[in-house]
């Protein structure tokens, strides 16, 4: 059965396409250096945006329409299965990514939960047979439910610490089952509400104990998909304990937990945490620590996480210079974590979001790849660091010198000259480069 | 003399220029419409951050590199038009601006001072007769000096408030003199520190009869320029009186003065305010207020004015986007309030940063008129309330209807049927046309 | 029967007392000048957080313990009517606010949904008799249902701007019966998501229409409630047209509505808006447009609307010290649109919270009448503007003078002395207050 | 002579005093638990905003009246130190603070720098000699000169980079010379404007290298003093690389330097981080990285440093509670990198603002101790947390346990029972203790 009919599968028409059913940029099997659109991209279709949510926001009710709103349970869960691989295949996405919750309903009890994702899973690692689409990442939902109202793995609760450990267990045999490439974990209410009632360093090092058995437990049943953690720095808690990728690195470092543990980076997180999204992921690259992002927008005047679908194509850009520079997103992939407004309630507009969002970003990799096939910022970055590659610049660099030799050379210098960071032809560079992947195009 | 001769004129030379000191979109004498794009951007060079700005921040000393660093008080003067009329004829202006105390040094009494400008306005009348270059506002600094640390028009000192009257009697005299065609009103002190020792209703008021004795003196001379008032949220003070456009309507409103202003919207305190530039744009459109823009861009990321060069194609594209359904600036203009950032401190950086600003208001306008030419957005939201041409709607617009009757009905209808907003395919179009104005470019 | 047996009515004990089901400050008989404590602070209990909030958050599922979770439909909405009435009785609070949808559950119809309405309405009069509460104010919800997606009276949808209308209409019904004392528009959706799709001119123009038929429908019912618009600047739209109290009033006076308005102005909106909650009440009260307050506070390092229970007690000093200064709040009140956090999910938390919020507003009270009593500030303002009580500031203030009068006295000036405005001994001032309010106790 | 003659030393009368100039709060010989309020608080005057900075914001001029103003050179530098040592002595405070650039002129060479620094130190030698204040801890100003405009450490300019290594080598020469008991660095610049530039690894190699090369400095001349990071997330640059205390901390243990190093930890930079001051203090705590305070505090609703003098009483508190539970601040102190408003320019403001922030922090300790004493919030916790303390907890907390364990103990368990974290009645508790450390005031 189908629940998407009146939309074909949606195929690659070029830029002069006036086809809103059609990718304009993104051709997955086009080849760009040594690999394929799709290879690059490792597109991600999130589960719960697109299959479970429902629209609702604080001051309004659900409103999406969709095909599967008259069912319930079990019957729900295997509609939207059934709804999910369609979609994959009319998007030919090569992944998906879901948390425990999103596929499969909660029973009365943890028992009764785990049966349900039993027979979701089965059917899913059917279905992926014979589909291309693969698991990107699961992870487990330990925020939704009023039992995590103080946190999970931070809680002040033990009962509730140990449900959570059965449910990243599950989870890891889940993601072992259907050959997942990562396994995420989002601290949806790891955080606090107030100091007032908090013993922070109990629930850091908590945290750090659960992550250590997680690993445990991965290793001892041979699991080798990636762990992620994913920064978000507050909401729904005041104050997460995974800020952005800086604060999380120093709990990793704290708790010597770095070396078994990248990050799932979010554009929306990031800004909400003060930075750009491609601050985010240069920190974690020069840090070893890039592992997967959540590919999606927020609205900077806005100052909640809005998940929007990614548009913007000097993100994009910027983002996949990033990725680039790292050699790509290894096991990572790009995920939208994204959802469609709520004032876009009908099914199409899943289509529509999902092709602004792949091809934004096939526009993003390909401004990007030119920029760095030309070296037009390495050559510019090259030349103005290039101090450190002789002299005493070199000697600073090969830890081959001290204060008293970096005084003596600073007393012999007249006035130091600086060169102008340019930023502005910087920019203006990079708008000429973000005009030139396409050609005029007559809409009507 | 020149200040600048390692630069010729800036030219427009195609967007497969890679000259950096060219134009690659903004063609002068290119006709778009009925206008050329001269006529349509109406470009102004800002004084203050052009030729005197000396690149210190709340952290650093001065450090531009320019010409005439080594002169003081007049001579300086007289040498900053001098480099000034060079700028406007090598980037091929046609407007400028400037404050009384950016173009002659304040002397140490207000006669002094008056003195000084008088001299250097006849000066620039002079260069005037010679140059295409206009002058687009001229305004009195009323911030910068010791006197005014508690406002100026809402001064809590009838002295300072009479200095500041005599400072806009002379600023209207020049105006006046050198044919300007608007008077700004940029409120920087004209707000509170603290409510506890401020006496709100008292400086607001006093504030209307400043406005009031000034439009009266501007018709006792026949000045005809247009008075316009840049709302700006925070920043010198911690609440400014003219926050937003909103405000400053709300203001102009209750004291009779709406009739006699329009609004100078400034890219940067339109995101400090928490709105985008377009909503600014947009509110002082449909209300019949719109005269002048500032055309910088802010980082939404950072909490002051950075007042940046704009280059963001997004930002560019949706304001003339408003200023073409505004059928153009009118008296107005698009004045570069922005400033080189204190890393680029050559002389070079303020040709990059012009360039770099006029090309991307090129490319906006390109796409705008595109977008507007092709009616894409005018006949979605045309079919998005075209429940308001007919039946109950057309009622409601016409003022035929009332509660009785709409509550008959409503009473009358079934389940409401909405459509989508489509906001993301809206983004994917957008997004469409921002390519559509290049073909390929191949830079090195 | 009783909902809070486990507790009995909070009385006021004093500041000694360590009993946490007491007022500390709160005595509503006291005199506190010519009123008690109680016609001060008028303070409302808000239906909607109080009595139908769940917990539930965008990550998070409801998990409020209520004694009424087992109930549904009409017999859900009369088990909190009852349980309304024993926590205003044990409270003793004078005034309670509700939405329509509060309290009786939307029928399949918006007759059926009257009909619901109408049989609570009727319990709830009932209970009014022998009940001390009042109804401060009720509104309708135009927001929460799916239908206003797009917005209430300010749709792209005439069916749904009429049935708007006719909520409205049934609102203004219903407060007449029960004698409310206003009625409150907030604008939940009347706003756009982007400027894409949005006829702003229509949207607002609608809008004008749509009070204008409020006023008209009120008159000819003889409904004598004040009509009061809640400014708040964004969520759940991306931008809502009653931005702030500034943006609201320019929209009054652009229709012609200014006279028939005031503004119930709310804490966290105000923060929201980059205003403090003290700048709104100020601006409202010097345009004389104060009509109510939504009592609560947000979190200034969070972005959303976090609707907590006021405990800043330099916020309730200082809206206190606004209220006192605009002679009280009329016909308005102080009702606490607040939510226990979702931590505070137990059904005494709903008593903790409201002692909480009663007790910092009294103290706010009886700080701010201190402050009046003693004129610190009023003689520190007095004196500040002193120079517009005589010569030329008076002149000025007399709107006898012009800017030939002002320049010639600006040219005889010498260098002018302004006065410190002294904010660090304000602020100190200020604490020293604070901390009077009280003598010692020994918690433990 | 004196600069200041016309107030006395500022004396500690009590709560009921009404001159202005004197502690209301602050008594410094008071015992409190075995500790003096002078030996809790380590009061510290900063010596640039106090002594040098003339009140010139990016909008505004100097403006502060200062008996120093006609002076110049090395004869302001000498003036300064008087008037400084005077202020310390009327304000009986036993530490200051300064950078290099504070206390003497920059020469036009590095040799003229360091002479001019020589002098100056050996005046302030002698001041020592006989005042009571101490140096709580000096530092290099590597930011304001135009040579640091690209960073100091974090250059992209290697000369710049010796230069700074200079600077630093001086400054603990200084340190030693002086006795300070920490040397704190503030990276400035040490940040980027555009990633576009940026060489982002090579940056933080370098400056972990500056940062070893100084600890080797320190060892090699027998420097005893605290080494202190103060974070800070943006201005000047775009992006510091400190951003808060979490991210220098990721950053000391990636280059191996955590066991040097503690915080300076400011509350201003806090909140810009969109943190709370009591956050990054507990943070730092419970990693035992809390090393000394810049007691401060900004605007939440201004979006840069304001560096007001401290008077919240909240954060005073809650700072105190933080600095208690770690024992006291060791070698750190309470400095007042707070600078008084610009609109505060008389030199008594000077006085009125340290007043203020000394009563203030006093209060906040009284506060905080008392809160302490009785365990209020100690209880609290403790029982929050006592699931931790037996049985799964425990084993938990002991890490003597596994997933298999707790799977096996979550499917064991019925409906998980969760707490209330009450947060509104710990507010409520939390203004009862402030309330109390008082008793009624007359003021006039």
């Amino acid at each position: 059965m189908s629940y998407f009919n009146e939309v074909n599968a949606v195929q690659y028409e070029g830029t002069q396409s006036t086809n809103p059913f059609s990718f304009k940029h993104y051709n997955p099997k086009e080849k760009l250096g040594d690999k394929t659109l799709e290879e690059h991209l490792r597109f991600s279709v999130a589960y719960w945006h697109t299959f479970t949510a429902d629209g609702s926001d604080p001051f309004g009710a659900g409103n999406m329409e969709r095909p599967w709103n008259h069912l319930q349970g079990m019957d729900l869960a295997k509609a939207r299965v059934e709804a999910a691989f369609e979609i994959f295949e009319k998007l030919d996405v090569p992944y998906f990514c879901f948390h425990d919750v999103d596929v499969a309903p909660e029973g009365s009890t943890l028992g009764e939960t785990n049966r349900n994702l039993d027979e979701i899973i089965s059917m899913i690692k059917d279905y992926m047979k014979t589909s291309k689409t693969k698991l990107l990442w699961n992870t487990a939902n330990m925020f939704t439910h009023s039992r995590f109202v103080h946190g999970a793995a931070s809680t002040n609760n033990a009962d509730v610490y140990a449900y959570a450990a059965a449910k990243v267990k599950k989870g890891l045999e889940i993601g072992q089952e259907l050959g997942s490439e990562n396994y995420v974990f989002w601290g949806g209410r790891e955080g606090y509400e107030t100091l007032l009632n908090t013993d922070l360093k109990l629930e850091l090092d908590n945290l750090g104990r659960f992550y250590h058995m997680a690993l445990d437990y991965a290793k001892e049943i041979g699991y080798t998909g990636q762990f992620l953690i994913e920064p978000k720095p507050k909401e729904p808690t005041k104050h997460q304990y995974d800020y952005d990728v800086a604060s999380s690195l120093a709990f990793l470092e704290r708790y010597n937990l770095s070396n078994d543990f990248k990050f799932n980076i979010e554009a929306n997180h990031a800004t909400l945490a003060g930075h750009t999204f491609e601050h985010e992921l240069r920190y974690a690259r020069v840090n070893g620590m890039l592992g997967s992002v959540d590919a999606n927008q927020g609205d900077t005047l806005l100052g909640w996480d809005t998940d929007e679908f990614p548009t913007d194509l000097y993100s994009t850009t910027l983002a996949m210079y990033e990725i680039l520079k790292n050699g790509g997103l290894g096991k990572g992939g790009l995920n939208f974590d994204a959802k469609v407004r709520r004032g876009s309630f009908k099914p199409d507009d899943l289509l529509h979001a999902h092709i602004a969002g792949m091809d934004s970003f096939a526009i993003g990799l390909k401004v990007a790849h030119k920029l760095l096939e030309d070296g037009v910022l390495e050559e510019f970055i090259e030349n103005r660091y290039s101090s450190f590659s002789e002299g005493i610049g070199k000697k600073i660099v090969d830890g081959d010198t001290n204060f008293h030799l970096l005084e003596e050379h600073a007393l012999s210098l007249g006035e130091i000259e600086n060169q102008s960071g340019r930023m502005e032809w910087l920019k203006s560079v990079l708008n000429q480069y973000l005009l030139s992947v396409n050609v005029p195009v007559g809409m009507k």
